[in-house]
């Protein structure tokens, strides 16, 4: 029986440990969003310091302007002599709860049903970051040392577009580009029973958009019809960007788009996707989208432009008859390569313009400078050894994906350090990251743990 | 020196009284449309209870099932012999004074500024109300009996559409059809230095509009692109709402509408009407409307659709990667004679199902039965004593104006009694009712004071 062997049987008998682990994390609601929740990210913060400590890694808590990043270093007597140095990135923060009366449990009161674990955070990105910190604990617990040289880095601001973290990689740049190759688990299983190697990701662009009229509410009785509304305008001027066959009409918007070539369609028709399912899950009566793509090539290989909020006027109970002076929506537009988030921000402030109707004034707001779509290659030894350790972990072979989400450092990390991520996810697609009632699989969870455990024996033998 | 004189007399020595009074008044948050308010509105239902009592009306308070109706009645003994019976109808309640922040001073701590008394009902309507209590108690004060006999009902919700009011009119119908008039004083006049009569309004429908689409809000990465989005539906179904011309879309909307004569837009051509003025103090760049018709046209004679609410999605700070499964509004409809709030119901329920995109799951809500449009005789004795009235008041003969604002119970008390109201408002029309800053001037407010003296004075002769 090889050392893998024993750490595997090891983490199988310690699934109680791990998942209460894991709860007490989840039971931190570390909103990065929202500066109420500033101690509570910091708690998060401390609690993954201590965890690591306790693997026996070296970690350091490295104040930003807002929230901190953690970075742990594995010592060399800690690992196995020549072992190679790799990098894992999570986070530790989460998206805000809102709204609470949709969640069937508290979203910071960890709870299991039907095997699984309900929790904001469970999958994205606590989870998942978990899986790794148990299989290396592991490790220690049963060999002394890692077969790989872990460096783990953990941020608090993933949710909030990430403005500090480039600044610590930079200050730290010389330590990182030790690292030979990058892992990151913050997305999907293709399925449950097909895990998945993810390629590509969508970028991202978020907007405000806020249209004003009249200097105060005004009582649509006495003005009703000789003034502008800024909430009909703003209709007006959200179903303007899209056109009849669901294409975003902002100029320019699908110049840079890459086609989709004919093998990879072809490939992706073959993975086992079951759109009436996929709708009857979400409970819509029928898919849509772009006209011309199967529901995959929507969600992986176009881009879009959603409104992720709308608010004007008043939204309390019952009616009042008021005309507002302000109405506002955030929009945001996931991209794909080859679509640079700056050419996507400049052609919609021009076309968004281009649509303020008569009487009304239109500005437009970015929430950070968006992030990249991100491709990397599907050959080399770093994917080999994933695709070798999923086996091992799950006891199946990955399938080959890309993600609609967007994991902007994916890019950035490339850019930044010339490190490629290998990207495997021990969540599902309806784990309902962002939503309410979010939740991880616990099958799947274990098998993250396995699988990480798997994936470091093999980067120790492959990047030698 | 006649007896009218002096009470005039003693009203103007009497103004810091009179606004005192008030400003207690105002200063109890009776907001009808919010629970946690009740106690306010029975607070304020009881000011006015003991202020009639005072003044020496027999004074009833009538529960319904949500805030109370105040009856009082003049005794025989307080009126001059052979006096003829009035109805005077108000309301003590008020809208929300949401947004807050928006507030230059809070809503229910009434303050002067530059001869302007602001607070949340100011002018709608305890201001306007309180000026015909302060003539009232006048009149006894200087002459111990009221030249008619005043039975005043007021309501506690009129901002919500008065569910309650007719029941309480039915059940005392024998009563109240003993009056010879109506007189109402809810609006404003035509402009400072302009007093008015109001023989028309407009009619109100009011809607909540919901699209669904999947069963719990979705990450917008992983599911944008092949789910609908009911934010983006709701969008464009609200802008297909209108054309170009901004004209209504809903078919039949216009079928009903009773063509304004060349006789009224040509007078009303005639009124001191400044369209640069009323778009700059708005702080709109310019007014706009239906096309073909002029502004006063727009807001009196012709009807409208507003959005008066949005709400979907993440409305909080910064960016929330969020597909929303629900998006709402509030729509509100003024109508004009002689559309029936029913058939314009009817023809919306269906126009906005016709529109529902693929994939979305449209419901329309109506809040209440809506009201009818308004238009009352301008001939009469009723109408020739106001006249008289208000330029003794105010020292200046008044305009015949139409109001764009709806006052259900107008149309409610024709039906029910057979009694035509007689509108005469004291406000002003950048009161800002419904709105934050709400206010009321004081010199039109003491010139209420005086023009509801000499009202009752005018209509114990004409009415005999």
């Amino acid at each position: 029986m090889s050392m893998l062997d024993t750490v595997l049987i090891w983490i199988s008998r310690n699934h109680k440990r791990w998942q209460g682990d894991l709860e007490k994390w989840l039971s931190i609601p570390s909103v990065s969003a929202q500066e109420a929740h500033a101690g509570d990210v910091r708690e998060a913060a401390e609690w993954a310091e201590d965890y690591l400590r306790n693997i026996g890694l070296k970690v350091e808590i490295i104040a930003t302007p807002r929230h901190p990043v953690i970075l742990a270093t594995t010592p060399a007597e800690l690992a196995e002599p020549g072992a190679p140095e790799v990098l894992l990135y999570g986070h530790y923060d989460v998206q805000p709860p809102e709204p609470l009366d949709l969640w069937q449990s508290p979203p910071f009161k960890p709870t299991v049903r039907d095997g699984k674990l309900y929790a904001r955070g469970a999958n994205d990105d606590k989870g998942q970051v978990h899986a790794h910190l148990a299989a290396m604990l592991a490790w220690r617990e049963i060999n002394q040392k890692l077969p790989v040289r872990m460096t783990v880095l953990l941020e608090g601001e993933e949710e909030i577009g990430s403005p500090n973290l480039m600044a610590v990689v930079q200050a730290h740049a010389a330590q990182l580009r030790a690292c030979k190759t990058l892992i990151i688990s913050d997305g999907n299983q293709f399925a449950k029973g097909v895990p998945s190697i993810i390629y590509g990701l969508r970028g991202l662009v978020y907007a405000e958009l806020t249209v004003t009229t009249a200097n105060t509410d005004l009582h649509s009785g006495q003005f009703g019809g000789a003034v502008a509304n800024p909430a009909n305008a703003l209709a007006r001027i959200i179903a303007q960007l899209h056109d009849e066959q669901n294409r975003v009409t902002v100029p320019g918007f699908y110049t840079d788009v890459r086609p989709l070539t004919d093998t990879e369609r072809a490939a992706w028709r073959q993975l086992p996707f079951d759109e009436a399912k996929f709708a009857g899950d979400l409970g819509v009566p029928a898919v849509t989208g772009e006209a011309g793509y199967s529901t995959l090539e929507r969600l992986w290989g176009r881009p879009t432009l959603d409104v992720n909020g709308l608010t004007s006027g008043y939204q309390g109970p019952g009616a009042k008859t008021v005309l507002p002076c302000r109405a506002s929506c955030k929009v945001s537009m996931r991209l794909v390569p080859d679509q640079a988030p700056a050419a996507i921000m400049a052609a919609f402030d021009a076309h968004v313009q281009s649509l303020a109707p008569a009487g009304t004034k239109v500005e437009v707001h970015w929430h950070g400078p968006g992030s990249p779509p991100a491709l990397t290659a599907v050959t080399g030894p770093a994917i080999a050894a994933a695709q070798r350790a999923i086996t091992t972990g799950y006891g199946i072979a990955p399938v080959l994906c890309r993600e609609g989400g967007s994991i902007p450092v994916v890019t950035w990390f490339q850019q930044a350090l010339g490190l490629e991520a290998v990207m495997i996810g021990f969540g599902l697609p309806d784990d309902r990251i962002h939503a309410p009632n979010e939740k991880i699989d616990l099958d799947g969870y274990f098998g993250g743990i396995r699988t990480a455990a798997a994936l470091y024996e093999e980067l120790g033998q492959a990047l030698r």
